[in-house]
């Protein structure tokens, strides 16, 4: 591919970093949500951390017993725990937990930790002679949370995730930009960036139980089962609504410009049913409901995507009048849903307002502000307006290095940058805040 | 799964069969087709071979000079020759063609005799110590066209293929009930069983050619960009036009019959560019193509299906401005236009006209019929009526073994059972013919 | 890798070949051998099939009822047939047959003419509704006997393949240069190229029977249990008996010769048991055993092996004593019997005897002699001298294109070229045979 | 398999231990080694880290630049990370660190530890945008080092394994019972018992360099090159030295006893070169090295090894002399040289010495002991004689729960059990060591 034949470039091995980006970080744990979807199973407790300072988080799926598991591994750049043993097919339940993570690779941490969890606080006591071992099986997978996503590369570490497992709980699940899936985006491929999140599904066929999860942060778009893009920044001259079919034709038909599209993305997908089903069957639900999630991401399983599905069977129904094939159907159509569940509401761009710039609000405003290492943003007056220039080597969305962007007033008093995404500013105790809200960005002023 | 605990039949071990159902056969060798695909790539070349008496046939691309190639298996029982050859990510070309066959495994003998006549008819030499080893690489998978398709396992075989490989010809390539989709169906698991065939789809964007191949032979049912399920013999209450949302809302709600469906089906699929592409590209396309397809067929990829696709790039162009997940998205297009290409026009429901049946047609009529093994067609006369019964130890189609059926006169002259499924007979010079046009069962009287 | 980098050549589209290679050819069915492997296992028929032209051949293992299989792909080039769908798990047995065969990947037609023969015969009817389907599954793996093994690239096909099914017997297996491993050869990366064959060990521990079989045509060398080179035309210098561990050694702190050694080769085994395992256990029994013939095979699975192993229950003993990672243990000791058992009495270099050549032996053996397409000899006489060039664009052993190498009488008669390995010229019938004897490869005269 | 049908037990959810096992253990960073490894290659660096409580550890490979990987997993349960990430074959160096581990699954703790660790202190940013994305890619494996070799669960984690990351250095690999060998142990299946390590071999050949390292914890035992078992526990009649293959001839041969051997074992192991490697062609060196390791290791691959090896080229050299197949042969004979080293020397066995237990030390010494979670010991004495008892509900070696054991006095004043292992225990400040030595194990006597 375009950058297989580049060298690989030596490490810069700066001296240790003065101050650790993790230490000290606020957690928040099971973090309430707008939305949330209830169940009715006890076996399956589910647990949210988060840090806002990402914002990014995890999320952790755990069975009160051990439980069979399947995986598919599609995407062109999964991040997994223990797959080539998932694959074994032994006809044995071992799993205890699945971890969704934000933090790219680092986020496996997160899996890890919460088998270290388990052993630590005496549940799985690795006693490897029992009949059926009594050790802790965590797997999981990670989304690629960083690059335009936010101004730092803050991730879900061990102490985020052991607190997320000790706080799991049954009947619940957060919606949206919530957990792993705390800064997710879709849409990547044709410039939309919409805010994307965690799904979820649940229902009962007679003594069948489903559920369906889903973290979604793909680069193609969501598609509604009306053939709707769901969620897009779109272009200035584009439709609304936006179908999916003429944003594909649109897409193929046109020119192929070589686009800033974010190259990274992941969606990682759980389905668990109570029936039971041997390893072949197992994995053939992995397949048959990962792949019908193509048709609610278009295009999905790219070579930017790191698209990991785990099927999960508690084997706790043993016999059901449901033929594997329709479970598979069903549980298809239940990640369909839980897909459209993850997308929070889309922060609207502001329009300026045509005033001037308090004189004031200028004065307090410049500065330069320090995000993540090498986003650094710096605001500088002109006459009666302000202007912003990243001062770092990396971008600041739309404030790209050496280059000032003007920034203007909108009606609530904050400012903006006018464009294709929101882009606003807020001063708050000397401390900037872009894009106030769930994805905010805050930077203290540098002295 | 269910089936996973049968015990082993042993095999009755008859007498070797007096006659090989395969001597003798008649081929139609690039048979002329209503709908044909025209594109202009002077490196691949098509040809197709059928053996009406199945029907059943072989479809076979050949590239004029070695090709790179990658391969995705996804389906529940894909059949599959080198497969893990495939699979090694060599960086050089070394196919030469690719063989699509209906017969289930047995047709799997279509793609070693494309081999083999590059072999015997001087071609490909064998050396192995040339820069490219100049051995002959022929790949391929089959669809499963036995079962309720025919009344026969007639399957492509080395004559056939050989025959289809030597006709081949660039430019031009035959839609619908062709070559290895001869005997096609779709939408099994919802009782469409609506007839299927072979798609395909081109285009050319700058220098960039990408040409996409299906043989649609699906459990679920075929679905176009509006939603809508292209084909499908419904049952007796279901809406016109059916909606594939509608279709599976209505499946995965109600009840589960462990419905009599056609439980092995297969899509085998290819899809060739000219762009240059590395092995771990070539197989991302494969993979990002192939999970496409469970828009265009729904459900996809289940235990049922068979299903696998090729990809295939004849390094002609080395550079373009097409990145190739856009090239991804483009063939998923392309790939979705060529499964709705496949589906020819479906044979309509004939309604019994009221008249009686002419005495001379009970009397000829009346006897014994015999199509393949185990299938038989016992006519009898009743008084003025005439009854249907299998008299092998399978069905044929409606006519279950020991149970008359009762025939009735069409508007045209032949005889019917009405029923969801079109099913017509006819006789015309001592043989019984069912369901006359492309998918036709023919029987001679048994004395 | 070296050849990686190579431009695919384009296919010299020559004119179809005047005459098929493969036509009317002599067949041997089950040819004696000098030892056979006995066994009592009634289940397990094994029938062989060899063109003495080439001399290549087939090797049928056939199964009387549905057995199950796993596969183990580990070599750099396997051929197979229907892998994919054997790493699925199904819990299912579904095997009937299982081919070896020479012929490179031609000879994968072999594979696929059994499941034709079954079906042909009316033995298996294509009954995939059948609780299990009656459908022939014949899987199987080929070796790499073209190159310097002969001249010709005669292959294993459909005709010998289906006489070989139909004369498969139970209790007997031939050892040593038979069926498949009729052109085998050994220990290529040295330079050995000693003559090898198929092996087989049957043993029964308890209830449990175990057998193993193997092609041996391995890059690497044949080792014994006390360390030994099995087989080695070993350069000028070399020690007789030659250690395994001292080969290596030299082999390693030597230089490097990118030396003419045989780039392609294959190992393919089988091992079976009546214990019953399920898929797991099978997959991890293949596992096991081939891991355990790098032992033998030194080196093992490298880049230039095609090495594939099956492993087959036949489900017939339900429970026994011998857990499975012993019965892996004892399967692998009885691989190790096997490769032994495949190794041939070795051909001797046969001195010059100092003698004049008769004027009428080289009066009526000069000449030109057609083998295989592209290998030409072309014998001449200077003064009282004879001399070879190969005058085609291969090679003829030793006879390299466009150079004189003279021949010199041996003790009985015949002609020789002294070197590193035997070179024999007879002529008998008008006919030149090279190397009279188990491999001799035969030419007559051209007009 | 046996243990395939046993069901899934229900976890005892017991309160959260009030001690983590894990808090406040002593750690040992690079602990000096009786053998050490040395070579020079700056861009390779090794560090080690320990838990003497255990005791186990932690190796970490860190390479000073990016570079490429291939992993072959075979063993019946492999522990790792991003595994199918390494398979996609893209031909881009992304790796970082490998990390090998003892503490079965919660010791991959320490692989995705090394990753935060590179991202804490400012050496990998995560920026994905990046030519090549500057996001830190750990990678590992563990052993199984609980169970029979020690009577406590701690595993290495999060804080040993940075410690030894940021200890890392070139030039030195400690050989032996050091770092992730801490506890290995081999043949277990034969009742070995033996103690293994870490071994390690360097060499280079013209620019050539290749390091082979491995973690030996198989079931099988360890095999020199001439043939003999190189460590092993035997019982009572076996013969010294003894021959590998009598050993599995007598195996094979004997009965089948369901011993109770070690059910979990796993070799990891690690190939390195300098030569640039292709992916297909470092995942043939995987492949090749890995099934040498059948020599040296008999048997290997197993169902109750997890066995796993990494290849990494750091593509500092473009070119050589040395063909792939030829680095593998030269790999292949390094890695036995590295399986070699990495034994011990063995505790020996000591006899005891008839004389009496002195009075003090039977008063001392009587009581209870606490190791790991229900790992106790008791003590009480009887008369003049001293037994113990194993009082929780796990075996203390040869102390069984609930049946009383003499204690005996040795000739340097211990006490031991005679039997198949060395069995020694000793008192010193009021705590109670089994074994003293490298792998003592220490407890307080309960109040």
């Amino acid at each position: 591919m375009r950058f297989a034949h580049a060298m690989p470039i030596l490490m810069v091995a700066t001296a240790q970093a003065e101050v650790n980006p993790q230490a000290d970080l606020t957690m928040k744990i099971n973090a309430p949500a707008e939305r949330t979807l209830t169940f009715d199973w006890p076996i399956l407790r589910v647990g949210t951390g988060e840090y806002p300072a990402g914002p990014t988080g995890v999320t952790v799926f755990h069975f009160d017993k051990k439980v069979s598991v399947a995986v598919d591994s599609r995407g062109g750049g999964p991040g997994t725990v223990n797959a080539p043993y998932m694959e074994l097919g032994y006809d044995m339940a071992e799993l205890d937990s699945i971890v969704f993570a934000g933090g790219s690779w680092y986020g496996l941490e997160a899996t890890t930790a919460v088998a270290s969890a388990l052993k630590d606080d005496g549940l799985r006591d690795g006693d490897a002679f029992a009949e059926v071992p009594n050790i802790a099986m965590s797997v999981g997978s990670i989304i690629f949370d960083f690059g335009g996503r936010r101004l730092n590369e803050i991730y879900p570490d061990k102490r985020l995730a052991q607190a997320a497992f000790r706080a799991a709980k049954t009947g619940q699940f957060p919606l949206g930009a919530q957990g792993a899936g705390r800064s997710a985006i879709s849409g990547g491929l044709f410039g939309c960036h919409a805010h994307s999140g965690q799904g979820g599904a649940y229902a009962q066929y007679g003594d069948v139980k489903i559920a369906t999860f889903t973290v979604v942060n793909a680069l193609g778009v969501i598609n509604d089962r009306d053939g709707n893009v769901v969620a897009c920044y779109g272009d200035k001259d584009w439709p609304e609504p936006l179908k999916t079919k003429d944003l594909l034709h649109k897409w193929v038909s046109g020119a192929w410009p070589e686009n800033d599209f974010a190259k990274k993305n992941t969606t990682i997908s759980l389905v668990v049913t109570n029936q039971a089903l041997d390893p072949a069957e197992l994995k053939r639900l992995a397949v048959q409901v990962h792949t019908s999630m193509g048709r609610a991401l278009q295009p999905f399983g790219t070579i930017y995507d790191g698209d990991v599905l785990y099927a999960v069977s508690t084997q706790e129904l043993e016999k059901s009048d449901m033929a594997p094939v329709n479970l598979g159907v069903a549980a298809s159509e239940l990640m369909w849903d839980a897909i459209l569940s993850a997308v929070p509401e889309q922060p609207q761009r502001q329009a300026k307002s045509g005033q001037a710039i308090p004189s004031k609000l200028r004065k307090d405003i410049q500065g330069e502000y320090q995000f993540g290492p090498g986003h650094r943003l710096k605001i500088s007056q002109k006459g009666e307006r302000l202007f912003a220039t990243a001062s770092g080597e990396k971008s600041i969305y739309a404030f790209d290095p050496g280059k000032d962007t003007e920034l203007f007033m909108t009606a609530n008093g904050r400012l903006t940058v006018p464009g294709r995404y929101p882009l606003v500013l807020a001063l708050e105790n000397q401390q900037l805040i872009i894009n106030p809200g769930p994805w905010q960005q805050v930077a203290t002023k540098q002295p």
